[in-house]
């Protein structure tokens, strides 16, 4: 199943006028008690987008009408879906806060071990941290990049995780590795089933590339590319949104998952130490308030002497925002249960999807909107 | 300006048909490596809204074109604005963390008195808190609702507003009150500037309907009608979007603020002992840092014996999510610097207005696409 997303946003064939007007202007003048300032756009690019969007209402999902003139069932294009009846209600998460060394073979070695000791303490889903088979810098990401779709000897750090997953029964949600695809590398996340087989694979899709000056500065893009899609798996432990580090920072990714109906979004993420203190935690507890489902997020355990130093802090958070499990910087296996019985609780107590104005505005999901 | 948005959310002249098939299946085959699961939507739903959207591609914002080919400019529909340069760059904001009673006449004179003693301390921008001059329950609101449009003595809590914001030459977000409009009640916020005028009027948007069994429930639609339209103005001392209380749960709206060029954003809310402790700060340091902007709140002061509780801790919270000021829940008055040119510092280092996917989501702001 491709998505039709290519034909949807391309911009041939569109006009381009040469009219165009201040946007804005600092109004001092008081307005009427009864008017409201709406910041304005050029007045030809308006028209154009108005006229794109004259037949923009949409019907109401049938299985999902809300009795309301606001439109719920609107604010999320295509509606969103109902949470689904998971497989399993209550099951134990285990975040495998690694430390990452040069040596690759020591990595997927340490790797296994831990993932054996998660499954051994009763974990049914396993998730690794971002670049957990290589050091984090955009000279290391060449090197020890796999090609993941050729599989075997071409890809040993997914091997290892197709045959403990297979071996234990487990669901693993891989982290991330470099990958390498023809002559392009990705940041990307291997999820694979109870049976090892691989169930989806997420390319970052937020690069990160920031620069806080004297503090941090990265910028992926200079030796990956992002990916084009976002990454949604249905397991024998629920449905699972996937994103990987940087990814977490927006939030539209985390709505356009919540209205696919996942119960769980998982972030393999290497924040630092200055965005780590600053947001790691902060995040997390948002995306699970905002859109009422579980987030667990793995990082690298810290290693000061590190080219990039993570921040460690793996952590499992509940649907109210709670930080249900964690940790500190050093190796760790956390495990810690999942109870998605709670996903309808919280969701009756703030009716949020009953409660949107779907009159006002609206997120807009490109690529299940133009899935066949 | 009276926006189009009644004839866009129209749903007259739509075709309903009746196949239908089930949405959701749990698919335990596992996928091939090169594609991704999709939740799916019946089949002629789906096809309506491919249709309806066909003609999705937008043109970018000529002053905003960005050179990527994930379209960041797309993201936000229409395109966000760029920041403003605000009027003043620095300045001091008050917050007034007030006690209310069931005596109107001594909430308006304890509020007046707050006002001035902020002014005195050098606030040049006033928060008050939502429901000021009435205990907050719905058997008040109907008795302690003014005629806001009517003003004088039909509103002497919008009366002392105006009085106030003109002798002390600063602007005020005027908290809220109950507001009586023909036979319907609001949740009203009215902002006055330096020259004592209503400049915009936000009546909250997203009512108070909750039940968190044992914990609270309380439900403002018994009374109370529900706002249409976001509200966001230049004032003196920036761009500033209003939301009240139940209104900053939905980051819908504050993610339309910030694509209107926002600055600023002021939530009177008076969250109670359940929801406070847990989501008060989370969701102000939540919206300050995903919209890179500043956001301000103010509670009533927290009163026991009253009906409903009230959390209190108003706050001013930073562009990076950072906590700059708050206070507990006594009556209080917080005086803290809001300075603008840090706003372009933090989008500078995180420079997410260019790394959003247009090309998979985005988010539609109703209102301002059909001004004119």
């Amino acid at each position: 199943m491709k998505s039709a997303v290519s034909s949807l946003v391309s911009s041939k064939n569109q006009s381009h006028s040469a009219i165009s007007r201040p946007i804005l202007q600092h109004s001092s003048k008081p307005i009427s008690q009864t008017t409201f300032f709406i910041p304005t756009i050029p007045r030809n690019t308006k028209n154009l987008y108005s006229q794109r969007y004259k037949k923009l209402q949409i019907r109401p999902n049938s299985t999902s009408v809300m009795a309301s003139s606001f439109k719920p069932e609107q604010a999320s294009v295509p509606p969103a879906l109902p949470l689904p009846t998971p497989p399993v209600t209550k099951f134990n998460i285990g975040l495998c806060q690694l430390s990452v060394t040069p040596d690759k073979g020591r990595n997927i070695g340490r790797a296994r071990k831990a993932i054996e000791e998660a499954a051994q303490k009763g974990a049914q889903l396993v998730l690794l941290p971002e670049i957990w088979n290589s050091p984090y810098s955009n000279d290391s990401f060449p090197v020890y990049a796999e090609d993941i779709d050729a599989g075997g000897d071409a890809s040993p750090s997914t091997a290892m995780l197709s045959e403990v997953s297979s071996r234990l029964k487990i669901t693993i949600v891989g982290g991330s590795i470099p990958e390498r695809c023809g002559d392009k590398l990705y940041n990307t996340c291997c999820v694979f089933g109870t049976d090892g087989k691989l169930k989806a694979k997420h390319r970052k899709i937020h690069l990160f590339d920031i620069d806080i000056p004297g503090k941090i500065t990265f910028m992926e893009s200079k030796t990956l590319t992002a990916g084009e899609t976002p990454t949604i798996v249905d397991t024998d432990v629920g449905r699972i949104g996937i994103g990987i580090c940087y990814d977490i920072r927006f939030q539209e990714l985390a709505m356009i998952y919540a209205a696919r109906g996942a119960h769980l979004l998982c972030y393999p993420g290497a924040f630092n130490m200055t965005t780590g203190p600053l947001h790691w935690e902060l995040l997390q507890r948002a995306r699970a308030m905002d859109n009422q489902l579980y987030v667990a997020t793995c990082s690298p355990a810290r290693d000061a002497g590190a080219g990039y130093v993570a921040w460690g802090h793996s952590t499992l958070v509940g649907p109210f925002g709670e930080v249900l499990a964690t940790t500190e910087h050093d190796e760790d296996i956390i495990i810690a249960e999942i109870d998605y019985s709670i996903l309808e609780h919280r969701r009756a107590s703030l009716p949020f999807a009953k409660q949107r104005r779907g009159d006002l505005y609206q997120l807009v999901d490109l690529q299940r909107l133009n899935s066949n």
